[in-house]
């Protein structure tokens, strides 16, 4: 079955304490997206953060830590103590770079501290503080609005190890699995297939990137065609467990 | 714009030798796409190793490495020494598990030797030698049998550190470039962004991957829509240089 991605271009600015599930619902609307069931909705965790208030404009105090790190990475120290906020462990700090788990669980470079496109001189944006709280809400909203059965996805723009570039994975899930899991199913071979779990809520997160233009303000896409796993998913799933991580 | 993503399935057992390009040339007339310029078509790994012959059914004799690695992650000594001679480094072992350099520079599990959906019993698949190289070769043959630009990507799927689930990267690159860069270009309130390149060639290949079920052999998938950096790209240019990654 084809698979589109739907770009939904148009979403005002979104300010602190806005609906967000009435504007994304408007944004569909006026995209001439008639929502259908099995449906993913795919929402940049940039405006739900700007929902959210997660803004900060006051430059905050560094401390000790925050002076040292900033002299190794090279960053203004008021910059990493904000980080460290947002940050429960540095795992590595090299000139330019910090790479952090952040207090959600996610492996990012600043603990997903962000100064780009957020709608003000000088102010930086926190990630959401529960993509999962928020993916359920925007999903019930949609659910209500539009009278159909849909998933949705909060995305953001990740590094990795070994490859280089960002590609964009799920923080947030509401109405769908974050894997799929072929372990056990037998391939056209006859073969058992062992070890195979796709992430296909990351992967729904990059094809939705591929439409969602960072110059120009697209913060939601629609993704119509893939036959998600049903179940109660969280972002969470996609999270390795420190201790089972050979990279830490 | 709309980006869709189309099956192409149906395409027969592979064998060595086979004239891979006839084949996923017919495969797309088949499935009544009329391929058009700036259409990316994505090639699963696996096929194009069985038509370069990189299928192994001789077990090879396992060396002293082999031995201590197969006690140390519960392999076969044969299957550790099959991986062996396709690696450059071990990054990583336990239980389960043998992090590699391939001889390629992919930094991924078992160094990508394959059992599933080999077509035989018994036998393992090694990557692509090259998959640049046929990646250009595809992409002529498909410029010559439809008279179009094309860009072709070489897909595998592959975990990652910090995340749970594999997703699919892109090994080899024609037509296109692997990142789309957005450094020192403005956004829409006037900020300049920073570091932020997006590996849209291993984005593409995870949407692909949706539409690429992995027990209904679908190898190809043709994505259209997407207007991608043009230039001369490689899976080459994906690849972190060792001595800048913080995880090795």
């Amino acid at each position: 079955m084809t698979l589109t991605v739907v770009p939904v271009p148009g979403l005002p600015e979104v300010a602190p304490g806005a609906d967000l599930a009435s504007l994304v619902a408007d944004g569909i609307a006026m995209a001439g997206i008639a929502l259908a069931d099995g449906d993913v909705v795919v929402v940049a965790s940039k405006v739900v953060s700007k929902a959210e208030g997660r803004m900060v404009t006051e430059q905050p105090t560094p401390g000790a830590e925050a002076h040292r790190l900033a002299r190794e990475v090279g960053f203004r120290p008021a910059d990493v103590e904000l980080i460290l906020h947002e940050t429960t462990t540095v795992l590595r700090s090299a000139p330019g770079v910090l790479v952090t788990e952040t207090r959600q669980g996610f492996v990012c470079a600043n603990a997903g501290v962000d100064r780009s496109n957020v709608g003000q001189e000088g102010a930086a944006l926190l990630l959401p503080s529960d993509s999962d709280v928020w993916a359920g809400r925007l999903r019930d909203s949609l659910t209500q609005a539009f009278g159909v059965d849909v998933a949705v996805l909060i995305s953001d723009t990740f590094g990795r190890p070994f490859r280089l570039g960002q590609v964009n994975v799920a923080l947030g899930i509401s109405g769908m699995r974050a894997v799929r899991d072929y372990r056990g199913q037998v391939d056209a071979d006859g073969y058992t297939l062992h070890g195979t779990e796709i992430a296909v809520a990351d992967e729904i997160c990059s094809a939705a990137e591929l439409v969602m233009n960072k110059l120009d303000r697209v913060p939601v896409a629609v993704v119509r065609g893939y036959d998600y796993p049903r179940g109660d998913g969280s972002g969470q799933d996609l999270l390795r467990e420190p201790a089972q991580d050979l990279f830490r």
